[in-house]
């Protein structure tokens, strides 16, 4: 994409109001803009890291025999209604409006129910189980602090995927392959070595859950991290008869502030029973379905990964997930830099995702830019770059600037 | 995909209390699933024919310089004020609700008011016109009924795109541009030869606006349409005075049932005067900026395609939006048959979206769910096919059955 044609606009200021450091920097650089707290707009390039950060997830759940699918947003009372989760004292940050008629609807926060009520016409027997279902889309949670940026929204953009298992063992295995598949989801969104799978609270269904959570002091949680078993405990569930539990040594645990970035929870039957999904066995005698559920926050990873890898400079992208992997940047008007720049751009962009820089400003301002954007690797082509036949590149994660002969830049992409 | 995989099925009868023949069929066939009336989820086919329509239509935005954003659902009542389209004697199918401290926010129904506002930090000098922003995304209107299934929803997907033009001329340009982009769109999803570009009412900005209008027995729209010059007026806007003003005569002029897949406006500067989106021209003096929208309902697109080319034995997807081009159908299952039709699979599925009736039900079943989901090409395993070293191959539209070699597949598609 040419800089010239893109609507957005870096700013030198931090706009007033936002107390989120994710949010300010993500505002200043042009990737979201604030309607209200907790409430955030994509805009171009911010629409397309959740694009890749969703493509990465989507990837991974079709992997493991995910189907996707796109529930409404409007839910219909008379489903929460079954399973006792409409009433505000039971879940407290509900949306909930009404028809022209008058009758209440809420507004998507999770699926688990609607999710099952789907699902009635098509499962009846164990040849119809398994069934991975897994949407990605907007979520509503009205909370009543909202400070955190894209790291808690009011409206956010969540994977949800959920399991219908015959037995405890068929879940149990489902839920590991999806535990493994988180980890590689975390490797591949540039996180890997600082996220780690933590025991966490179980809830109503079973005695822990599972979260995946990054290390990092913008956190909010609090986790005790054994370094070498890789696995950590959260501070919720960070008693001695736990500890025993799971096999850790209180010795060897450091305390770590973290940003969960994923949870994966067993709910045993009890949602499937109360909206009457249940399947006949081998011996045609009605069984219940073990049921579980597995999150993943794209909007927040968004922010978390915004604000972790930033510098004084501005964002720092993953590879994976920069809003473009090069950002060609041409300095000076000469008949031969436009043309040896336009060159390049016109190679490559076809391939890869390229930002090209082709505003007349100053070269100060183009390199403040390709910094403050977080772009992984800013490539110069200038007077005398063209002169001496080669491209100046310089990493966003690096000082060293290195010249390249121009017929080496595709191997750029694979480092 | 494999249908033994797939955890949808096909149902032999219509489910009860839906009015509406294309939610019937599409529930039937296992594409979507109705929420409340008007509120459909869309499963893992109907999502596949969601994603298709959206591909085809983000390609054609692409090209003529939009720029893909996601803006939030949950609008701030303060800029609705601000255009006076808050009150709901003003906008009547306002879905509206409440943050946890009490202050009312409304659910997206339209975007003009927040894109507007989104871009005042970004347009001040006629150097940074026009610009043209888009998004794909659920929109949420409060009809008072709801019985056309996905042809009007309470909760809808669509494509909206909004321009931001320097003077009458330069937004005149953009706008014809949309149109013709928008008979593009219409010829790639398979209703080129039906849509037809409409007069209708202008509303505040203008004497005219366009609609795209798709000519159908089902259509609850009535236009008067001029075949010769391909072009039609809306019945609202149907006068001797119009007539005369555009250039029609009555005689030639033919009345016709039909449905709206498209409309674009010009809005002037009303909304932009009003949020304070101004810019300043050459000689610095402080200019309004000229608006247009574009509406595509991607959703009501799938509802009217499947009901207006669906047949007796059930849907009829054009091959661009189908959920998969190719079903191949094995029958029986001799060693020799599974392995041919594995082979088949394996070799195209990389390719072509196919969709593989591996099941051990029985043939008539198989057709009969090919031709149900509405696969544009029917490719029949069997025994007696691969004895003679070739597979049987049936299109959807047709009841002539042809013999093709093995290796002639791949040219299929290609038709």
């Amino acid at each position: 994409m040419r800089l010239s044609k893109l609507y957005t606009k870096t700013s030198k200021t931090i706009i007033a109001g936002e107390p989120s450091k994710n949010a300010q920097l993500l505002i200043q650089a042009g990737f979201i803009h604030k309607e209200m707290a907790g409430v955030y707009s994509f805009l171009p390039l911010g629409k397309k890291v959740i694009d890749n950060i969703s493509q990465i997830v989507r990837d991974e759940m079709n992997s493991i025999g995910g189907q996707e699918v796109q529930m409404s947003i409007m839910q219909s009372r008379e489903l929460w209604l079954k399973t006792n989760r409409w009433d505000d004292k039971v879940i407290d940050n509900w949306f909930k409006t009404k028809l022209a008629n008058g009758s209440e609807v809420g507004i998507g926060l999770t699926h688990e129910e609607p999710i099952i009520n789907a699902l009635l016409p098509f499962v009846n027997s164990y040849k119809d189980l398994p069934v991975y279902i897994y949407q990605i889309q907007s979520k509503f949670r009205n909370e009543l602090r909202a400070k955190s940026g894209l790291m808690r929204g009011r409206e956010f953009i969540m994977k949800d995927l959920y399991s219908f298992s015959m037995n405890q063992k068929e879940h149990q295995d489902f839920y590991e392959k999806v535990a493994q598949s988180y980890l590689r989801i975390y490797s591949k969104l540039g996180i890997g070595d600082i996220t780690v799978r933590t025991f966490a609270d179980g809830g109503y269904f079973s005695k822990f859950s599972d979260e995946f959570q990054t290390i990092s002091d913008i956190g909010e949680d609090t986790i005790f991290f054994d370094k070498e078993k890789n696995i950590a405990v959260n501070k919720e569930v960070y008693r001695p008869e736990v500890l025993q539990d799971i096999g850790l040594k209180e010795d060897n645990l450091v305390e770590k502030k973290s940003v969960e970035v994923g949870n994966i929870f067993s709910l045993g039957s009890k949602y499937c029973d109360s909206l009457g999904l249940y399947f006949l066995d081998e011996n045609g005698k009605k069984q219940s379905v073990i049921m579980g559920c597995y999150g993943i926050g794209i909007s927040r990873l968004m922010g978390l990964i915004a604000e972790h890898f930033a510098d004084n400079k501005g964002l720092v992208w993953p590879s994976s997930i920069a809003p473009a992997k090069v950002c060609i940047v041409r300095i000076g008007d000469e008949p031969e830099v436009i043309s040896e720049a336009e060159k390049i751009y016109t190679k490559y962009k076809n391939h890869i995702d390229i930002i090209y820089d082709d505003r007349n400003v100053r070269a100060g301002e183009k390199f403040a830019d390709a910094d403050l954007l977080g772009i992984p690797i800013r490539l110069v082509v200038s007077k005398n770059t063209v002169d001496k036949g080669v491209v100046e590149i310089k990493y966003r994660t690096s000082d060293k600037i290195e010249l390249i002969k121009i017929d080496k830049i595709s191997e750029l992409t694979a480092r």
